[in-house]
């Protein structure tokens, strides 16, 4: 049966990067017999531009009825001074709520190709390969009250309220043992504990889900102590699990260990496991429109989504073993640049990786 | 007129490393004429054991008819189970409320002598010197309403509450820029603006405290985007300024760069500049007891209080020199090892220091 892609270019960089993974799926289509259809939508700035909202009623609509979702990235300093609900972002926060993308799956791994671009020393990060898993539809980010009201004194006060229940920390916490019991096994609840009530409640149900898999080694650590640990000895960690906000610090964090954020995919998962995938990066509008943005993140996110929602790993495979070849070759896009390699822009990079396939 | 200072040596190597910052204080007011008394009391789970209290009336009493308090550090295993109210951290919590230390100055130091310690490449690193101040009586910590409730499902929802009110995120901007001031004459706010109102307002608050500081060039970045750079490139920060959730977390982050966190002393700070001393270090049960903790980071935390509370900065200056000279003579603890230098426990380190001064 033939599954149906939507394709969201988004802002800033989106578009050119995206362009590289939609040939990439023409050729996979064409030349290795992949069922796939795509569509193309308007979301972030681009959509508000087009009709004033970050996520139009039809944008959503045409990504619950796709199997998967690639996006490229939203956001740029253009629409900073809109008010939060038109922003770019919150087209993307639009997405993850309204398909109940729960779990989101944050790899940083070190490509040994690119071992020298990480501002770590090379023993602590050679070989690193880490799994986040961040919750993507509670807590703090859409937890409510929320906003800025006005006191009886007439002085202001902003309000966002982190909230989860049980349910939704034990699914997040199933996927991530389930994450585990595929790689090494050991999994790393991370919470503040011992002063947010709201994680206190985080670590007891990690600690009952963990029952049912005993096979998984189960650790807990404070946010602040693994943002020092991250730094400290990345290499301890197979797979984290956290919260919305903090999984978004952490795995920004983590993926910067790489030295190398344009080679890093994510993917946000539903109950279902049809998912949105999208590069870790942002839409870089610094270099937008440039044509040397590094394609391959979003490239490695067709492979997530190939291995995730489609039920093809024999691609996935194919794309990481293409680029991997490239980067054997020595094909470097700027962010990656290094002595020795040969430079080329996002184009050249997304027809090398074709070639390599 | 002679100043009050407030003893807390609180759990695991908090008594140890507290011994030494005594002796020094001690040494001062003997050969140097520093005019300070001392008194000693409990907090934490050494509190907790002794009268069921994580900060007893008594302490929080001495506390704040103290002109500074130095904590050596609080928490362990052994109190981890006991519900949050209870637990050593809320002393902790208590002081800084009880007192109004709404701001925390950590500063993260790369020192010359420990450059190896660092994981990071050492041209990363190398001089590194960042000022993070972090507002600490408010936000998440503090935000009511707070707790675990039982909905009518039976399912239970834990939530907390982060919320500032302006004055607040004003009060703790003014500190940063006039910190800024004295330094390089640049801050970054840390915030999420674009998803959490409350931070949306922080940002505008830090904008219009920042009109009246025309020197100072302000910047703004997000959270997670913060934990990259710091990670990228941290020598391109002079002061952060950001709420207590994000800057417990950068702070733990930006310490961790160095290396050499035994190294790093932070200071609290009230309205009145009455301020409570601390390694931002915790209290490290698995090696208490042993002799063999760093205690430089609690004596260059007094070095922080005769500067900010004590009005005695050339006091300050002579023990900062004192820790230089004992580094060039290569005496270190085990956290700071390397190959070629002298091992010294505790004491003999804190010795060593009052033998530099
Ligand atoms: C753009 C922003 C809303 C988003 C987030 O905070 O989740 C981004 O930082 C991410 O991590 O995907
Ligand atoms: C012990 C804990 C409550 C505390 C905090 O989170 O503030 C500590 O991590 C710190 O940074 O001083």
């Amino acid at each position: 049966m033939t599954k149906k892609i939507l394709i969201l270019p988004g802002d800033g960089i989106g578009p050119e990067i995206v362009a590289e993974a939609v040939k990439l799926l023409d050729c996979l289509r064409a030349d290795f017999g992949l069922a796939v259809e795509t569509e193309t939508a308007l979301v972030g700035g681009a959509a508000y531009d087009d009709c004033g909202l970050p996520l139009p009623e039809s944008t959503l609509d045409l990504a619950k009825s796709a199997d998967a979702v690639l996006l490229g990235a939203v956001g740029g300093p253009k629409w900073e001074p809109l008010e939060i609900a038109l922003r770019p972002e919150k087209g993307l926060l639009g997405l993850r709520a309204g398909l109940g993308l729960f779990a989101n799956l944050r790899p940083a791994i070190l490509y040994p190709q690119l071992a020298e671009a990480s501002t770590l020393k090379p023993e602590v990060v050679a070989g690193l390969d880490i799994m986040i898993v961040r919750e993507l539809t509670g807590g703090i980010y859409f937890g409510q009250p929320r906003g800025v009201e006005t006191l009886a004194s007439g002085e202001r006060r902003g309000i966002n309220t982190l909230v989860y229940t049980e349910s939704e920390i034990e699914r997040i916490c199933r996927v991530a043992f389930d994450t585990a019991m595929r790689r090494n096994r050991r999994l790393c609840s991370v919470d503040k504990a011992n002063v947010l009530e709201c994680t206190e409640l985080w670590r007891e149900v990690a600690i009952r889900v963990g029952r049912d898999y005993p096979e998984v080694e189960l650790s807990h650590m404070y946010v602040d102590n693994a943002a020092m640990q991250l730094v400290r000895a990345p290499k301890q960690f197979d797979v984290m699990v956290t919260t919305n906000m903090f999984g978004d610090i952490l795995s920004d964090a983590a993926a910067m260990l790489t030295g190398s954020i344009g080679m890093l995919p994510s993917a946000s998962l539903n109950a279902e496991n049809q998912g949105m995938y999208e590069p870790i990066h942002g839409s870089a509008p610094d270099i937008a429109g440039q044509g040397v943005a590094n394609p391959l993140a979003t490239i490695l996110s067709v492979a997530m989504m190939l291995r995730y929602s489609l039920s093809a790993p024999e691609h996935a495979d194919r794309i990481e073993q293409a680029v991997s070849k490239v980067l054997n070759q020595g094909l470097r896009t700027g962010d990656i640049a290094a002595p020795g390699t040969t430079a080329v822009g996002t184009a050249a990079m997304g027809d090398a990786v074709l070639e390599a396939i």
